[in-house]
């Protein structure tokens, strides 16, 4: 039996999320669906972020075990033959057995795309989140400062959560203009069901004026949910990459970054 | 009477082109379905540009004729009411009645959007074109060069072009390096049939080191679309502005551009 390490992207607005469900209509399903056809056998897949509805990867992590002996070049276009266009797989690796996409991840990084306009962009439609608002964005980065760190992320943490703990460890949250976008990058060791998007949603609030940067801290320490901001969409919010140990050799064979329009 | 100029942005993948057909499925026939519910009255619409199907617009110019004495805004917001995600009224400006989208137009600017990369991507499905080619972007500028002014452009029309003259007259032609993408941006007084897309295939062929670059000299020489390249692919191509004499007035009311990740 080989690991083989798969690096996934994805538009998700047509999907109901990564995780299987029995409709069928969503990323893993499709993917080992396409995987069971190139294979001849069913291959289960174990990926590094279950993303949600409407939500998509520029590089989801997914690993497989397969007694199939084939070179990388044919798990990517083969398998791509059997994705629709919104879903590819960009890379594949063979890793050792001790890999597990999801347990060996030392931090995921997600990337959200934010329009203001005074309307919706169709050329972003489900790609970009979108505010009519003028944003501080001074105030905006006052308010993310206190997120860094490890903190009880309960007050941004959905009713669905099933993490068995709300301490979670955030090391990375800038908030970058790039003409009329606005490109939030959010690194944590791992995040919660929505934290994402409620974290968005309060920095907004802060942005818009609605409530002070120090407003985060007080959030913090309530650690409830209710009092926080309502969940903003998923449309611009991306997996942007999964951090491993150097010596499980990851490279991505250096896959261009499909998101680099919004790096600066 | 009143004239009205409208600003249009669509994602064109989802839609048999901007004119109108028997089937309705265009954005022509999807725009005047929004106009004749929010006007409750037959609005007849006039554009800069008729993109093919699969072509984008981050800034398509319409104008219309009403009686109808509201603010742009409710223009604006009314009929976005009635509009899908995937295509919006950006602004709305009141305009000379001798304005007219079409012949009051001094140039068309088209961006033509390209992914390099071993694999199609998936978060720009539709939306980039795609070549997994090593291009000499230097060879492709040279090539570029040639075309720039007044041509006989028989050589890029496709055999359905309707235009009376052959002759236009291409002011820009720029290719641009984003990272992975090449973003090449052409300015012409007007556009043949399938022209853009005629051209990038002529460039592709010189950028993957197939043809010399005064091979585009040759072409426009010879005068003839079968000793050309192949019509490339829709998915990367936007109308991204058009322009017109000043004394019209139109200011886009600053209206973002939603290409600018895609700008240098």
């Amino acid at each position: 039996m080989r690991r083989i390490a798969l690096g996934l992207a994805y538009d998700g607005s047509a999907w109901q999320g990564w995780q299987t469900q029995p409709h069928g209509q969503t990323v893993q399903d499709t993917l080992e669906r396409a995987l069971a056809e190139f294979a001849q056998m069913p291959v289960p897949t174990i990926c590094a972020g279950r993303t949600d509805a409407g939500v998509h990867a520029a590089m989801q992590i997914v690993h497989i075990d397969t007694p199939l002996d084939r070179r990388w070049e044919s798990w990517v276009r083969g398998v791509n033959t059997f994705l629709p266009p919104s879903i590819n797989v960009a890379w594949a690796q063979d890793v050792d057995l001790s890999f597990h996409a999801r347990f060996s991840a030392l931090s995921r990084t997600y990337t959200y795309v934010l329009w203001r306009g005074r309307v919706q962009p169709a050329l972003w439609a489900g790609r970009a989140g979108w505010t009519h608002h003028p944003l501080d964005l001074d105030a905006m980065r006052n308010g993310a400062s206190h997120l860094i760190g490890q903190h009880d992320f309960s007050a941004f943490r959905s009713s669905q959560c099933q993490a068995a703990s709300p301490i979670r460890t955030l090391t990375r949250l800038d908030i970058e203009e790039q003409g009329p976008f606005v490109v939030l990058t959010l690194q944590a060791n791992a995040f919660l069901h929505h934290m994402v998007r409620n974290l968005v949603g309060a920095l907004l609030q802060i942005g818009q004026g609605r409530e002070a940067s120090d407003w985060m801290a007080t959030l913090l320490e309530q650690r409830d949910r209710r009092l926080s901001a309502a969940t903003f969409m998923p449309d611009g919010l991306y997996l942007s990459s999964v951090e491993y140990p150097a010596h499980f050799g990851l490279d991505g064979h250096h896959s261009p970054d499909q998101l680099s329009p919004f790096r600066s």
